[in-house]
C-alpha cells in the first residue's frame, strides 16, 4: 500500500458527505419531507438485498450494491435532475462525467478507475447488474408516490403515459417486479392519484 | 416463490423508511445538522467499499455491507442510544432484540432469519466481518467530530480516556485504521478539541 492511500480514501469519505444535502423531488413514505440522495441510496441498497431473488438473470449482488450506493455521487457537482423534466436529460451529461472524474478521482487511482467504471456501467444500463440496479432506482419512487397520494405525479402534473415509459425500465431487470409495478400504476389511475389523458 | 413473498418484502421496504427519522447525536461533516440513521448507514457502506483493503484478515465484503446497512434498523423501535451515555448500554438490549424480530419478521421467514442472524453477528462482534463493520461504525463519528471542532466530545464533555476506550474497537478490525485513528485522537487533544483529564 502506498503511504498516502488512506489519506486519499479519507478525503473521499469526507467529500461524499455532501450527498446528504442533495434533495430529490420525491418525498419519504407517507410524508411531505423530501428525500436526500444518501437516504435514497441506502434504501436502494436495502431493496437490492431484499429483492435480488426477483432478478430475471443471475446477478452479482455485491456489484449491484456498489452501483446503487455510488450512483448519485456525481450529483454533488452536477445536481439532481427530475426524471420528468422535459428540458434536461438525466443521462450521461458532460457535467456528470466531469463530476465522476473529480470526486472518484480523490481516491487512489486503481480504486477511482474501478468506481468510475461501475458508475458508467450503471449509466449505460446494458449489463444484468445495471438493469437490476436501474429497476431499484425506478421502483422506490413508485412506492413512495403511491404512499403519498400521487406525490410528485400530482405535484408536477405528470401523465400516466410518461410515468409508464419511465417505469418500463423495471421490466428489463425483473419481470415479477414489473408485473407488480404495472398493477400499481393501473390502480393509481383507478384511485385518481395518477391522471391518464394522453394515448 | 410463494405468492405473498413480494408483498411481504414491499411491506418491509416501506417500514424501514422510518430509519430516516432516527437522529443521531453526531453531526454531518463541518456541520451542526444531526445525521440520521439512513445517512449514517449509507456512509458506513461507502467506507466499507473504500477501506476494505485495510482489514487485517480477509473479509466477505458483501456480508459487511449487509451488516452496516441493517445494523441500526432496530432503532426504529428501540431508539438511538448515545455511545457515551453512562446510564444505558447500547449492546443487545431486550428492546433491540424484540425490534429485530418485529421488523425483520415482516420479511418471508428465510430472509428474516438470515438478516436477524447477520444483525446478531454484528452485535456479537466476534467474526472478522463483524469486527470490520464495527471499525466502520466507530471510525465515521471520529472523522465527523474532528471535522466539527470536537463535535459531540465537546457538546457532552467527554474525556479522551472514554473516547479512546470506545475507539479501540477499530483496532480489532484494522491495525492501519487504528494507527490513523489513534493519531487523530492525540492530535485532537493537542488542538484542545478533546479534553484529557482522566488517567
Amino acid at each position: 500500500m502506498q503511504p498516502d492511500t488512506l489519506l486519499k480514501q479519507v478525503s473521499f469519505i469526507k467529500e461524499i458527505d455532501k450527498i446528504k444535502y442533495i434533495q430529490r423531488k420525491t418525498k419519504l413514505f407517507n410524508s411531505d419531507r423530501p428525500e436526500n440522495d444518501a437516504e435514497h441510496s441506502w434504501h436502494l441498497a436495502m431493496m437490492t438485498i431484499v429483492l435480488a431473488e426477483h432478478a430475471d438473470t443471475p446477478i452479482d449482488v455485491l456489484k449491484v450494491l456498489k452501483m446503487v450506493l455510488i450512483h448519485d455521487i456525481v450529483e454533488i457537482d452536477a445536481g439532481d435532475t427530475f426524471i420528468y423534466d422535459t428540458q434536461k436529460s438525466h443521462t450521461n451529461t458532460d457535467s456528470e462525467r466531469m463530476a465522476a472524474q473529480r470526486i472518484f478521482g480523490l481516491l487512489p487511482k486503481e480504486q477511482a478507475d474501478e468506481l468510475i467504471a461501475i458508475w458508467e456501467e450503471f449509466e449505460m444500463g446494458a449489463t444484468n447488474e445495471a438493469k437490476f440496479a436501474k429497476s431499484m432506482d425506478r421502483f422506490e419512487p413508485l412506492l413512495q408516490n403511491t404512499s403519498n397520494n400521487g406525490g410528485t405525479w400530482k405535484e408536477f402534473d405528470v401523465d400516466y403515459k410518461d410515468v409508464y415509459e419511465k417505469k418500463k425500465v423495471i421490466q428489463a431487470g425483473s419481470t415479477s417486479l414489473w408485473n407488480y409495478a404495472e398493477n400499481l400504476l393501473n390502480e393509481s389511475v383507478d384511485k385518481g392519484i395518477l391522471k391518464k389523458t394522453k394515448n
